[in-house]
């Protein structure tokens, strides 16, 4: 096993198949640091323009459509002691009538203490002054090249992976990519000090991390959507609009899940998941929203 | 205060303005049996048809709309020693082209073990023999008379609460609706011994409970949709569809909710709502579904 | 055959199981003048309580559950010389980013002129001075008593009918509704003297007809969602948000029809659906948005 | 002005920032025949892999982000003798609770009478005997290199154009296409003879047809949606999921022409559509859908 510590000189503002920039052995792990949703760097610098510009692609060898692409994330470190956030809700998740009693949106910055491992507002905010949040760092955008030979933007999100912004994305999970071009292209960017669920500003507390990752490849393992495996759950993700159909397609992706793995034919998983399952909510502010179907390991059968 | 027991004679499919069966005091506590969503009773006995047949109404003495009516849900005891579950996934949370692949479903018993608190399959279904659920009771439809003197099938849910099917609305939990008839007209029934986000197979494991509720009046206290709150958070509530449209009520609530008793402009609750909101899923079935906008009360600040 | 002359003294806000105002033989004519969406009559006195009273509850003798009520709308005539709209589009059908930047919505005045059956701003606006339209009158809100004895507010819709707001529901035009309690219990209201698709602004011209009905019962014939003829299509109706809801309602309701009356199986309606169907938009302002699934009537093999 | 004869040797199953295969000059005419929507051409040769191959891109000269591309569809000519359907239904346009009572889908034969002008089921199906319905040609996909150099599949649709499958996209029309890319990078393909209202068997009459367009660079023209022009009417177009989002989308553009090009403020825009506007509906089997909002000329004012 080899560690690679990448350092980008481009970045794309799409998931594709763009030339890789890294070529690394299915085990293989990389450090790489990346910059923030608006391509500012951990010293200041505008490297890059919005939106999430993704490090990579890494061409992880013996991948093949059909396989996924595991990615381990081992590691998540802050590099930066300041995050920024939009200041008021999206217009997509108030009542369309509520939308004229909101302030303007603005950009704020949050203070983020690396040895305290806390965010907080840099300002105060009335009502919110004692307000010091634990880091929580996850990944908002990173997946694999789409099919089809498309480049699709970090803006959005798909079977590919893409803008999830998705808070049980952080260090500790693991998740699996379907992989539908030669080589996973795998891509990673736009990190979050913290976020709540939704993202419902239409950010999480952007900034800069050195992000730790193992890429394996799983041979022969057709899944449709991302999946994830933390301490506690197995999770299936679902990225469409509406919610309902983002919550369709991560449901179904679990059933077809608890029948290969958990050897649950359709009555058995409908029973346990019926009576068990848990939603979370992803990004509900970019064209394609993102629902987390999570299944509690303690409940399920052993693996097969 | 006084302790009502309650033996409902008539029960309802609707929550609407009808004739009250119960007066009580602002303050007074209820205790009922409920009988369960298919109008079935704690002996078996099939009492009247469904759906979720509700004991009810209760005036409310001094309840007038614009008040909110607060309901504590002080006890839930199983009073039957079976429930029972459609064993298949629902239409609406599987992506179409999967349907076909779905068995059929049917209605499958479970057994409910009062003195170890615990549920279980009655006939056990390959690779869940081991499934034993804590017990974790919840009450799947409840609220007020709606406006307009409008009369709504208790399939679905709305402002006035309904069929909401939210796992969190269990003993210990305190709940809100916004009152728009004289006396409130509050409406119980359709129990669950337990039940995953989403009521995804269309039911929880659906059964009998004696409920202990305390129904207060707080007068002048314009909600527009059900609040709740628990042991650790307070809990804004949105009915609708598309899961997009429920999580925006929810959300506006919640706005709302932080300005009026916390204090906080729209821009200090977009702060704190966008890093640590939480959003839960209730009912994905019926006509309406409901999602909940959850904020941990330990983030704050103090209630004005 | 009788024609009877209905004159309302109360009106409703629901489609319910009220009293009935007038019982009529199946087959029988009912003349009636309607008040407008506010309540306000052609007078100009505010009779009653907005939204969209009805007139009725019309007991059609020999309905029961599982029969379909057929109402033509033989005639509708203007009684007023004014009707009103509002000034700007509903939020519901602009970008939610765009919601800032309109006007704030006003009631606007309309000059009907009776004779030239023509409609016009009575107070010229801007680029609109030449505008002066078709009278193109049309039933806004009707149908029957829900299901489950609900009572439902004309402000939305459902399969009983309700507040659809489509427009080729005018003179001319067959309605069945499906019969959900004793007697149909027939509402009729809040007519409209022209309007767009969507009713986009909230409102059409909103005014006073006198509307000339006849009401006959179908026995046995069970339709799900009401269905409409006119001289050149057929017409089922879906109601339901979103969008895609109600056009899956209207789509499988006209699936429905072509098998049962002109004995195509699923595959020959598909075949004829898939290349000459046209979809309508009726209502997409109101809780609960209207689709109408068009099949021109010279497409269709003769009724079996 | 220029015609060139566009022959393809490589289609592309996304619209992106590919190498152009033709360069014009702004007001050129193209003609150019289509493969069909599996990639067969008119002889009956498989020539590219589906979905929805694209001749393209062509490089449009003086184009650039910030323009439209104006595209005339002078005329479409069938060039093969057959084309094909789907059999069935889609599952996303009837209610879910119906999708096991439909058979599968299967690909089907129509001919195709070139003399005549007309479309019928090659093996004739019991009840549409008589079904010869008269040639529509319409283009079922076709638009420019999205923004972000993203490239974006022909399944699918967005601001940039794609698989709008829109019935009035046919001879006489005249599109317009937001720049996002240097050149425009101009794609087109599936064609269909003839087509219902939301492609919902997921095809129309799916062939081969020559065709000619008219590309015309308009400097500095800011639509971030199709728009489009017939004889009668003024169209812009959405492309979202729900249904609900795209009407939204096509409202907003309109609002937002008839503000720029024919003068008429956000109110008397609204007048004007709120009594006016019709909407079409375009495909609702994709990924994304379509709708059309639709303005007559005939009650426009004159333009600026």
């Amino acid at each position: 096993m080899t560690i690679h510590r990448f350092v980008p000189t481009v970045w794309y503002n799409t998931l594709g198949s763009h030339k890789p920039a890294l070529t690394v052995a299915s085990g293989d792990t990389v450090v790489t640091e990346t910059v923030d949703a608006a391509g500012v760097d951990k010293d200041g610098v505008h490297r890059v323009a919005p939106p999430n510009p993704m490090n990579g692609p890494i061409f992880v060898e013996g991948a093949e459509p059909g396989d996924a692409l595991r990615v381990s994330i081992d590691a998540m470190r802050p590099i930066r002691p300041t995050g920024w956030t939009r200041s008021v809700l999206a217009a997509t998740v108030v009542d369309p009538a509520s939308l004229r009693d909101l302030p303007r949106s603005e950009v704020v910055t949050w203070a983020i203490d690396i040895n305290a491992q806390t965010v907080r507002l840099e300002t105060p905010v009335k009502g919110l002054e004692h307000l010091v949040l634990p880091l929580e760092p996850m990944i908002g955008c990173f997946g694999v090249a789409p099919a089809l030979r498309q480049a699709i933007s970090t803006a959005t999100s798909g079977e590919h992976g893409g803008n999830m912004d998705y808070r049980r994305f952080g260090p500790g999970t693991t998740v699996w990519f379907p992989v539908a071009a030669p080589g996973a292209l795998f891509h990673v960017g736009d990190c979050h000090a913290v976020q709540g669920d939704g993202e419902i500003v239409g950010t999480g507390v952007e900034t800069c991390f050195e992000v730790t990752l193992t890429l394996t490849v799983e041979k022969r393992r057709p899944l449709v959507w991302p999946r994830a495996e933390t301490a506690d759950d197995v999770i299936a993700i679902g990225n469409a609009r509406p919610l309902d159909q983002a919550l369709q397609h991560a449901t179904t992706e679990m059933l077809n899940w608890l029948g290969s793995d958990y050897g649950l034919d359709r009555t058995a998983a409908s029973h346990l998941m019926g009576q068990v399952v848990r939603y979370d909510v992803g990004n509900v502010f970019d064209p394609a929203y993102t629902v987390a179907c999570r299944m509690p390991k303690k409940w399920l059968p052993p693996r097969e």
